[in-house]
């Protein structure tokens, strides 16, 4: 008989995190599995929806090896649900038994060797730490688009050149990118479907541990001291966007980052709905923001350092302008090269990151 | 020109409370407006979904006063997103203006008059402190039916009789009461809407202020020292419930109600779907949880004070069972009158409330 006994809360929060992944509406009935491997001094658990597949592995007291499979979100509920402090296993002909406590269940289980295997992947290496990877794909994910239009623009780009990494998304209509230096080798550019890089930037958390990230034709694989995960990679690669990057200004304006997205966010409520229009009207020494739509019109006035003539002014769309400068700590730095021409914005403070935001034509 | 000023916190909380109750998708334009009345020195604040009118009065220093209307959901979202400490308005023939720091809005207004006026009703009175009330509607309030079905159990009743208020829900399968003392006049029954009772609830909060309760044919006043609510009733009773609660008992069960709660909710994970049935075995000094479905069984054990032979088994709809627990404090009392028949759940320290649950056939 196989036993395996560890820490109910390890166990609960593994299952969580992999229960993410799980499909509640799975496209195949395997996918709602979760696979349950004990060997050595661990447990081994993996998920996957198809495009993604995630392993952890977590300390555990295996008293001789098994693999099984267990329906994925039971699992996780038995689990959570329990309060004794051991969850204790045994693989018997007749299913799976969990004993937390005096909780005793018996779930069914399903043969091990169905569930697909892991995979990474491989091909050109990097190194990057977890939480460098996590702030380039957070920074930019906003401005991937979610749903239709063109595949490619759901995605986030990975590129890798000479000492440079970066994360690159647009929905053809603004732009993010986010720059950090690795050790890289050869170039590339591939690119990945934006839900996957949501769940790699969940699990990355704010952890420091360094991460290596295998790039394939097809396959992106992640490898950390706690996870595995392979993603599945789109097809093709962003259309050139280094060219709608302006590169001369006529009017610059340093704001403190989140003092300029409240005041947008307040401004905007009174905008027309459809086009989300606020007006921001440059000069000398300040921004003065304003919209109107149906129900009346709002305004408000910011202090910020200039530099150019103006006055100049440019309409957005609020939500864009918004989410460009949203989580953006310390002073934020507007660049215009003109009232209907892209502007940038970049963190004063995280040099890596810069946004892309075209004025609405007015 | 009429000018009044007030804290913006003190408006901001207002007007969210308010906007909870004006449907954001109105039945009728006008639901989805805020009356605002300037008066002495008090801001009034109503708004109305048709069935349910609510009314707040804040401390404001008022110039002149003045009556209008706004679109409540945008002045909410005005007043919330706005972060200095003071809220300074005008109505002028343009609109109302709005001035909170450097932030400037004007939005539309329309005709006061137009806006439904607060009715509360005239008949019985009865008073009774916040607390009690939201207890006696909050508890019993799971038991009401939330779809479909007859009409009268998407209600709470709520009967006067001779110094007693009680509230009671039924939704034909299961039945929840909370009796508490009162100087009531003349007997009454009214049936409160369960999702207008719900409105009331989250406003009564924990204050411990006195109430006064107007009881009229189609409505039901309530008046605090903070707010006027007025309640479009339900027509009808419901139907006599008395003789479904059982009077004699073959066996009685002690459990901390929470610890009860809980091993439920672990057990019914594994139960079937459809009829979420989870066994209980009764003996003297123990109940044993057990349920069974497609994926596999579970059961749990729990050491309990009990009174009566057995050992007797009822099978319940899990579901129910943990409604019925939900929340209590401390010990709860489970008495049966047989496998088949209704059971009661009383809490040891919570003496008017009383649940029946039926047990499933099996």
């Amino acid at each position: 008989m196989s036993m395996i006994r560890l820490p109910r809360r390890t166990l609960a929060e593994a299952a969580s995190t992999l229960e993410r992944i799980a499909p509640t509406r799975p496209s195949q009935p395997i996918y709602a599995q979760l696979y349950l491997e004990a060997e050595g001094d661990s447990l081994i658990l993996r998920a996957s929806n198809g495009e993604l597949d995630l392993e952890l592995r977590v300390p555990a007291e295996v008293e001789s090896g098994f693999k099984t499979l267990v329906p994925a979100h039971l699992f996780g509920q038995l689990v959570r649900s329990a309060n004794a402090e051991l969850a204790e296993f045994r693989l018997t002909p007749e299913g799976l038994t969990l004993e937390i406590g005096s909780f005793k269940t018996r779930l069914t289980t399903a043969d091990a060797e169905a569930f697909p295997p892991l995979e990474l992947g491989e091909g050109t290496e990097v190194e990057l730490p977890a939480d460098v990877l996590a702030r380039a794909l957070g920074r930019v994910r906003y401005a991937a688009a979610n749903e239709e239009y063109r595949a490619i623009f759901r995605g986030i780009q990975l590129e890798l050149g000479p000492e440079r990494f970066r994360a690159v998304a647009t929905d053809g209509f603004r732009l993010a990118l986010y720059d950090a230096s690795v050790q890289a080798s050869e170039p590339l550019k591939r690119v990945v479907p934006a839900r996957s890089a949501d769940e790699l930037v969940r699990l990355l958390k704010d952890g420091e541990e360094p991460l290596r990230l295998r790039f394939s034709e097809g396959r992106l694989g992640v490898e950390g001291p706690r996870f595995r995960m392979g993603l599945s990679l789109m097809e093709g690669t962003l259309p050139d966007y280094e060219r709608v990057i302006p590169q001369s200004f006529v009017f610059e304006a340093v704001a403190d980052a989140e003092a300029l997205r409240q005041a947008i966010e307040r401004v905007r409520v009174l905008a027309d709905r459809m086009t989300q229009r606020i007006d921001l009207h440059f000069s000398p020494g300040r921004i003065e923001l304003a919209a109107e739509g149906e129900y009346g019109q709002a305004r408000e006035e910011l202090e910020v350092a200039t530099e150019g003539e103006g006055p100049l002014l440019a309409a957005f769309n609020a939500q864009y302008l918004g989410d460009a400068l949203k989580g953006l700590k310390g002073p934020v730095r507007f660049r215009l090269s003109g009232p209907t021409t892209p502007s940038t914005l970049t963190g004063e403070e995280e040099p890596g990151y810069l946004a892309v935001v075209v004025p609405l034509r007015v």
